[in-house]
């Protein structure tokens, strides 16, 4: 296995089939800086305007269609002393009467601790002052090309991953991806420092990471939606609106997953999911909902 | 303070503006035992038929129309060593072309372990042998009497509370319902062993209860949706369809008790939140989605 | 068949199991005279606060639950020369992003020629100088007691009607309810001198009428979502939200329709909607909003 | 103005920033001929898989970002005997609970009578032996290269046309699409003979046709969905889910055309939608849905 360190000359606004920037063998590490959502780098030099630049694509040698793509989240270090969030909640988080009552959103910077590994607002906010949160570093969008030769804006998402938004994408959790296309076409950025459920300011903590990953073909792992794992969980992703669309996305694939891999039929699987099962929000913000499927490990033994 | 036994002569499967039951002073304390979702009590004899058949209701003494109920849940003690749930997920969480796939659902019934305070399926089910979950009570549906003498079916829910199926509704949780009745008239019943997120095979662990409940009355408190506090967090619940309509009408009752009660502006509020939000799924079930809107005490500091 | 003259000494805010205010028997005809949305009669005295006082409840003589009550509704008079609306779009029919850009709504009023059977605003508004509407009456919120004994805000609506807010309902068109009570315990109220489709503003021109109407028992029609007879179509209502769910009910009741009273199975009727079906959309205003799946009678043969 | 005769020498499944196959003036036209939306052309030979393979992109000389593509549909003349269909509704537009009552859809084949105008199932189904349908030509997907470089599938659709099925995009129809990209770049394909509202079986009768259309660029008018007119209407279109999204954007969309072209400001505006609009399902059945806001020309008088 390579280390490869992928140093982009270019970032894109799409996650679709592009020349790969970069070609790797399966089972091969990368590790590779990302700009913020807003196209700032660790120096704060503007390289491209919004939305959510990519690194990428990166071309997995042997991933075809119909594969999965493997990807092992190893580390995000963050890169930059500062993020940016929006000032306040999207007016679609609330009752549209209540949307007069929201003042204008702007950009507000966030001061980053990279050796306590916190953030703290940079603007003292009345009520906030106490307010400091550690670090709980995530890829805010990532994914494969998706099928068709399709080209799709990173602030959006599909069945090919993309601007997902969802909290336990962070270091430790492992991602599989359907692959729509030869070698797989990875892209990633948008990292965030912190950020709540639903992403419902419409951002996280945006900043700049220098991001590890180890991509691996898994072939013939034929899957729909994304899934995921972390130390405690497995869980599926689905990625539309509404909500409810969301959760039948992500709830049909845990079907299936459970069916293929631990064992249990529509009916053992209903005993399970109906009593343990947990529903987390992504986002709530970009033009397609994130809502994830999930399940504690302690229940289940892979077969 | 007085302590109340309560039981019933009769059970109802509406929430709303009836005869009151019980009358009860503002701080008592009610000690009732609840029929299961089906109308059977600890004893398997049949009383109603469902759905949730409620008792109630309670006249407390003192709550009018822009009051708040405040309602903690001191105690669940199950009462029989029996409950059931549905044997498959509903065709609405998952994908339509999902639907033809799940096997017919069916009533089932579960061992409940009174002592170890666990349940595991009466009979076994391939793959899920060692399946036994520790109990975790919470009330289905509880409420009180709507706005505008309405009766409201307990298979639902809305501002009132009713059928919102939302796991953390569990003893030492307290909540608040708006009150727009005199004497607020609450009612409670449909209450589960266990439960996962989304109630998605259309039950929890159905099963009955020995619930004991303290109700008080707040003055001039007056709130949209039903309100909640745990040892760890408060939250606010929204109950409508689609979820992304549940979630809005959380957050903003969640964005009205930041500003009242902690002193956060919207910007303030919106900082928070969007950093440090949960958003929890009550039920994807009934005809009324549940969606709650959370957040640690950690980061709250009541004024 | 006898004809009945209805003066309410009380109006309802609901539509439940109340004690009837009027016996009639099957086939009978009713004349009542409406109070406007706001709770004002013809001679614009307020005699009860809003939403949507009814007239009622009608007990129809043999009625059972599991039967139909056909409502034909034969006319509609104006009784006022006034109306009113609210002046401004809805929050929830825009985007989020264009709420704040709304004016605050407000009521407005309008002058109603009851010989031209015209309505035009009261004072001028820049650029609909010319804007006369001739009159389309309709009748904004009429239905039968729910299931359950349940009493049910005149705001909204469900599978017994209610507020439905559907252009097509108006004099010459027959309504049938589904009955969940004995007696039906009919209501109606809430009428139109004319709405746009979604009554995106919260109201149609809302005004006082003499509403005629013939109720009939269609014993063991057992249906589950209201249906409806113009000269020209058929058609069936769903409310709920999304929209996407109203529509789902409405379909799947016009399948049922179809197979039973036209001999069209699930693939004949497929290919007939498929090609010719038409959607209309009641309220988007309501809690629940409506649509009705609506079929030209010239494509359909009663067998 | 020059008439071009387009041959594509291949088709796409995406309307996207692809290498332009035709140059045309401002004012152009073109005659090109459709496959149907499985890639079979008019001798029923298959030319390329689905969904709805597109000619195009045809590159608009002068069009550019924030200008609109004036697209007049001239002709659509069929070119084939035959048409198909599926054969049973899709399961999102029926209750879930009724999903599993509905057989197996299958494609199905019509005869198309070139010459009277009309089509008629090719095998008989019972109940429709006298179904003849009068052809009612329509585009189902077109429109202009979205933003941000994006390829976008043609099974879906967005603010840049694509596949949203609405009844009234046919002959006699001009349609503005927001131009994203330099020349447009424009793409047509996947007509119907004839579709219901919804295209709810998931096709309308698809078939070939020869199609005539005028494109002119409309400098600095910027739109955001697309406009339409016909001889009697004009219409905006909202494309997503759930229908509640797609309305707001068309309701939008309209609120800023008649603000700019017939001077209603929001008041006037809502005046006039709230007692007149008319809303027009497209499609219930591709992953974004479409709504059109229609309003007759009878009301307005542009400035």
């Amino acid at each position: 296995m390579t280390s490869h360190r992928f140093v982009p000359d270019r970032y894109y606004n799409v996650i679709g089939s592009l020349p790969p920037a970069l070609h790797v063998a399966d089972g091969d590490t990368i590790i590779t800086e990302t700009l913020d959502a807003a196209g700032y780098d660790k120096d704060d030099v503007n390289r491209i305007s919004g939305p959510n630049p990519m690194n990428g694509p990166i071309f997995v040698e042997g991933a075809e269609p119909g594969d999965s793509l493997k990807v092992e989240i190893l580390t995000m270090v963050p890169t930059r002393d500062t993020g940016f969030t929006r000032s306040v909640v999207a007016g679609n988080v609330v009752d549209p009467r209540d949307v007069r009552g929201l003042p204008e959103s702007r950009k507000v910077f966030w001061d980053i601790d990279r050796k306590a590994l916190t953030a703290r607002l940079a603007e003292p906010v009345s009520g906030l002052e106490a307010f400091t949160l550690p670090l709980a570093p995530m890829i805010g969008c990532f994914g494969v090309a998706p099928s068709l030769g399709q080209a799709i804006s990173t602030a959006t998402s599909g069945e090919f991953g993309g601007n997902m938004d969802y909290r336990l994408l962070g270091p430790g959790a492992t991602v599989w991806f359907p692959v729509s296309a030869s070698g797989a076409l990875f892209f990633l950025g948008d990292c965030h420092a912190v950020q709540g459920d639903g992403e419902i300011v419409g951002t996280g903590i945006e900043t700049t990471f220098e991001v590890t990953v180890r991509l691996s073909v898994e072939k013939k792992r034929t899957i729909i939606w994304p899934r995921g794992e972390t130390a405690d969980d497995i869980f599926t992703i689905g990625n539309a609106r509404p909500l409810d669309q969301a959760l039948q996305h992500a709830t049909s694939e845990m079907l299936r997953w459970l069916e293929t891999d631990y064992g249990l039929d529509r009916t053992a699987a209903s005993h399970l999911l109906g009593q343990v099962v947990r529903y987390d929000v992504g986002n709530v913000f970009d033009p397609a909902y994130t809502m994830a499927c999930r399940v504690s490990k302690s229940w289940l033994k892979r077969r």
